[in-house]
């Protein structure tokens, strides 16, 4: 039997939803006993001619002189040799205790992460396993306009939008649950459901009682979900209603043969290292269905870009073994949260409306007429927002504006809205 | 009209042979207008929210204690926050002065460089953007494995494999001509030739009349080409009569109604940055051709990776301005040049029969039987070597093997081949 179909037989034992949801590029894929594979099984032996990489001879990088001078304290081999194909194994464990410290007591299933090259690599990874034709994506509405990209340009899959906001808020929150459960209600054929909270562009996180709404409607679907949750903005929760930890956990508890919980996040925003490109893909199970997703996943990532940048691995492993990481993020979060503040004190004195915004970095602001024009006018006062021009809004960034600066920027968008 | 469109009229009338050859995945391609492209519209502005990462406001990143405590003399910016789509410009700059310095005298015309996460990547960009069903790949036999993933696995493209090397030599060296000759001549369909000099896993590069032999059957296609030269080891030239440029200079030059010239090439061999994951895809052709071609690159990186590791970067672009770089590079070469010559010796002396090789840092011996087996038995005493069980050969990396212990090495295979 060849190596798909043996993975195809596990998932349909071991995770039927899994093989459900499957898109024909992931059924195909898996990771080929090719060179890093024969490599990984000649690691120790005395003379290893098996890896296209240069080395001494024993192990030890042949790095040149003018990258060693900027290494700093850094391991010159970890820093520049190759590192394994998934990602380091003692990084990719480290990742699954930052997971599984997240847990809000439900005791959820969790794979070894798969470390990937940023949290857009990670989503066009779920891309090819679980879009494209015939697999259509359940995306919010508004959404960041790159998921457009990934699952429609790139893998051509059917984008089916759900409303993510009421215009009053309901009994629980301002979640369009009713939307969500019509999309959901009218599948016909497997499909992927993509949640994003701390949502971008909105800003919006649903409350607890949100979150038993969207994990009923999840399991009542007439088909098999794989549900994604990007968690880009993980830990940035500003309102003491916000639901303070990521969906995946109580998804990954649905049973097998209907849900399969898939969880994208990384370093990115959560350790503050935008340009380092570490993302992760961690699958709601574990044991054999968790080991032939990873094989498909290793495979996709072997075809995309092999590995993932050993220096940008070494450094964010070094923080997720800082025992002060977690202060150091609180301080920063601190800072957030005040221009989180200053922002909705400033949207309320200059008379502007909002979408409801409770966490993450962003805010959508509702502008009458052509979005586009506003912003091209905004630029030329040296004021830079982002024109969400389908959804005639504005989004801001905070994460990117000095707390003093919020009422300016806001003051200016009233100004110019109103001309 | 939309972005597509517009990119499909540049190419008809500036490159008709990329527009001939691109895949339907690379005619829908290009660039979207999204947030990093109004961000970049915002660079300068005096309050920019318009980006999603986390600085003081002013520009300044807000890294974590933890991370700058490992960056030495690395500027926090440049080392954390988002590096520009498609890669840094100053890196871009200097990569095409690195290509340009390779140039054996023709004036060839070179693109400015897209940065992608390792030359894998940049593999995968051009599949994306050339290969498909109905765009077949011509590659070399034997190739690199993960080749046959990245092109048919995972984009199903048809292909088709040509004979690389000869059992006798010819009147100019051991490429054989002929069989590259009829696979081009039997193209229906526009196609894209894959080249990889020097060759993985042969070790092979080409002489110079053998070049003159490539370029002529380039031209004489019955079907418009675009021709990717993976130029991983370039530089890696050991006998006087290899020819020492990249074949993509003179293939730049051919007519562009007929050939697109493609250039990957990176760090990753050339600066033994193995794990560092930096890249470059340039085309040969300059003008409105080269910029649309750049979109659409730019536009199938930000839907899988987004940028590239921007700590990376920065460490490839030091190199790159070290003017003591060439000499650093040539003592490494020194080295596997020296690691070379002790593994012909000792291939002579052990009696065993190796494909041509004259570069790089691989070898292929031809084996009787079965070389999985061979390779398991060698693993047993330990030492590691790579199985290409469809040549019946195994490879022999010298990157990764001390000139010391190469005679052992191929004394141990010599003696486990005959039992």
């Amino acid at each position: 039997m060849d190596r798909a179909s043996h993975l195809a037989d596990v998932l349909e034992q071991h995770h039927p939803a899994a093989a459900a949801t499957l898109s024909a590029l992931g059924r195909r894929l898996f990771f080929p006993q090719g060179i890093p594979a024969q490599s990984a099984e000649a690691r120790g032996t005395r003379i290893n001619a098996t890896i296209g990489q240069i080395t001494d001879g024993h192990g030890k990088p042949l790095a040149l002189p003018s990258m060693l001078s900027c290494l700093g304290d850094l391991d010159p081999g970890e820093a520049t040799l190759y590192a394994a194909q998934g990602g380091r194994s003692d990084l990719r464990e480290a990742w699954r205790d930052h997971v599984r410290a997240d847990d809000p007591g439900c005791g959820s299933r969790v794979s070894l992460p798969v470390a990937t090259g940023g949290l857009t690599h990670a989503l066009s990874m779920v891309a090819d396993l679980f879009a494209g034709p015939g697999r259509p994506v359940l995306l919010p509405a508004p959404c960041w306009g790159n998921y457009r990209a990934i699952f429609g340009t790139r893998r051509q899959a059917p984008l089916i939008p759900w409303n993510l906001l009421r215009s009053t808020r309901g009994p629980d929150g301002w979640l369009d649950l009713d939307s969500l459960r019509d999309a959901v209600g009218s599948l016909e054929q497997p499909a992927l459901l993509l949640l994003n909270f701390p949502s971008n562009p909105t800003g919006y996180s649903p409350t607890a009682a949100e979150v038993d709404g969207i994990v009923d409607i999840v399991a009542h679907s007439p088909v098999p979900l794989a549900v994604l949750t990007d968690d880009a903005y993980q830990g940035m929760w500003w309102e003491p209603d916000c639901y303070a930890h990521s969906l995946f956990h109580r998804l990954s508890l649905l049973p097998p043969d209907r849900v399969l919980a898939i969880k994208v996040d990384g370093a990115t925003k959560e350790f503050l290292y935008f340009g380092g490109r570490v993302g992760f893909l961690t699958f709601g199970c574990e044991g054999p269905a968790a080991d032939a997703l990873d094989d498909k996943a290793r495979g996709i990532a072997r075809s995309v870009i092999s590995s993932v940048s050993a220096t940008a691995q070494v450094l964010v492993l070094h923080m997720l073994r800082d025992p002060g990481i977690r202060a150091q993020q609180d301080d920063v979060r601190e800072r957030l949260r005040a221009r989180y503040e200053a922002l909705k004190a400033a949207i309320d004195r200059h008379g502007l409306r909002a979408l409801p915004f409770n966490s993450g970095m962003f805010a959508l602001l509702a502008v009458d007429g052509d979005a586009e024009a506003l912003r091209l006018a905004l630029l030329a006062e040296g004021l830079g927002v982002v024109a969400f021009a389908e959804s005639s809004a504005l989004r801001l960034s905070y994460g990117s504006v000095d707390r003093d600066d919020i009422d300016e920027l806001v003051a200016g968008i009233a100004r110019l809205a109103r001309r």
